[in-house]
């Protein structure tokens, strides 16, 4: 391996260590020596990516964002690829310990100094963009603001993955979307648009069992 | 005082005390020092009370038990009240530090080893008979179950306090919470209902400015 893949690699073994530490304890809880143990990595390496573990959890966050807004789906409709983004983030949630910690670390703001409705804004602007797509399409109703709508999706969905993160792990997560979904879109979306929307994400998105 | 209001002015005391080092610092980081340093009660008091920063958590936790489901709505109509409800919890967490306390410890669960649903179960409850009583009222949708309307709006709630608190120390709070009733109404209440409806809350609930 040359030296820049190594560190790439190495940077990669400290978030999901870290990931898994923040996801069991939660940020104040985690110690900066059981994510090195945890990672594998010697003292020196994590000192050379991660100065502090303010640090490693700010990078740990950052992980939400690469996440491609656009999903697996391939639906033509932004509309449904809204609806499939919720499921996909919902995967995710289930089975990507990463992004797991990292929404947990965002929930926990106020135990970090900094300002931390950076990552919410940017959830906010990704869904607000494909939202403002939906009305071109004439999928979103004229009189729905996308930023408005997108403020909706945002607080819900971080809200019912709580509730179903504590009441049942997570379990039932799609199939609350799925309800969500449903009871909102005919306030939301033109006739024709409900009709033709599946509230349950599109065929093929690979949802684990239960879903 | 009589030596039984003593004590019950005492562990308030505590609450409230533990209520502010909480709600500024999180459960994991709050010192029990620092709880009774800040509620000017004597150690001694505070271990006959509660054994335990765990304990102190706990308390604090249940006093969102002992809010008032009815609301200081005087609507007759249940689906309004349900709407004032959340209006209400709106106005205590801007306003009230032990229910705003109370509800991040909810949210962090996790940092607690016990199983933390109860605080949502009773939640859920609590809405699902308001709901239940709005569908015999003809106002909720006789298609939808009470039950799964009651997990949208308290996992919508929790969601949408927890971005309004993240963006903007919930300054948007009341307004948030109107748009999405304008959102979720049409697809969950009869259309008599829908026309009835105040999303932004009865007049007379006293929310605070900017509201």
């Amino acid at each position: 391996m040359a030296r820049q893949e190594r560190a790439i690699e190495t940077r990669r073994k400290l978030l999901v260590g870290a990931a898994q530490v923040f996801d069991e304890r939660g940020y104040a809880a985690a110690s900066i020596n059981e994510i090195q143990e945890r990672s594998g990595v010697t003292k020196g390496a994590m000192y050379f990516h991660f100065a502090s573990k303010e640090e490693i959890a700010r990078g740990v966050m950052a992980a939400q964002t690469e996440i491609p807004v656009e999903t697996r789906s391939r639906s033509a409709s932004p509309m449904q690829q809204v609806i499939d983004l919720t499921h996909e983030l919902a995967r995710r949630l289930r089975t990507d310990v990463l992004f797991r910690a990292s929404i947990r670390l965002t929930v926990e703001r106020g135990t970090f100094q900094a300002n931390d409705s950076d990552l919410y804004d940017w959830w906010l602007r990704a869904f607000g963009r494909e939202l403002a797509r939906a009305q071109g399409a004439g999928e979103l109703r004229p009189e729905m603001a996308p930023e408005d709508v997108a403020a909706s999706v945002v607080g819900s969905f971080t809200g019912i993955q709580m509730l179903s993160h504590v009441t049942c792990d997570r379990r039932d997560l799609h199939e609350r979307l799925a309800r969500w979904w449903e009871q909102i879109l005919p306030g939301i979306a033109t006739p024709e648009a409900v009709r033709t929307m599946l509230p349950a994400g599109s065929p093929g998105l690979d949802l684990p069992d239960g879903a």
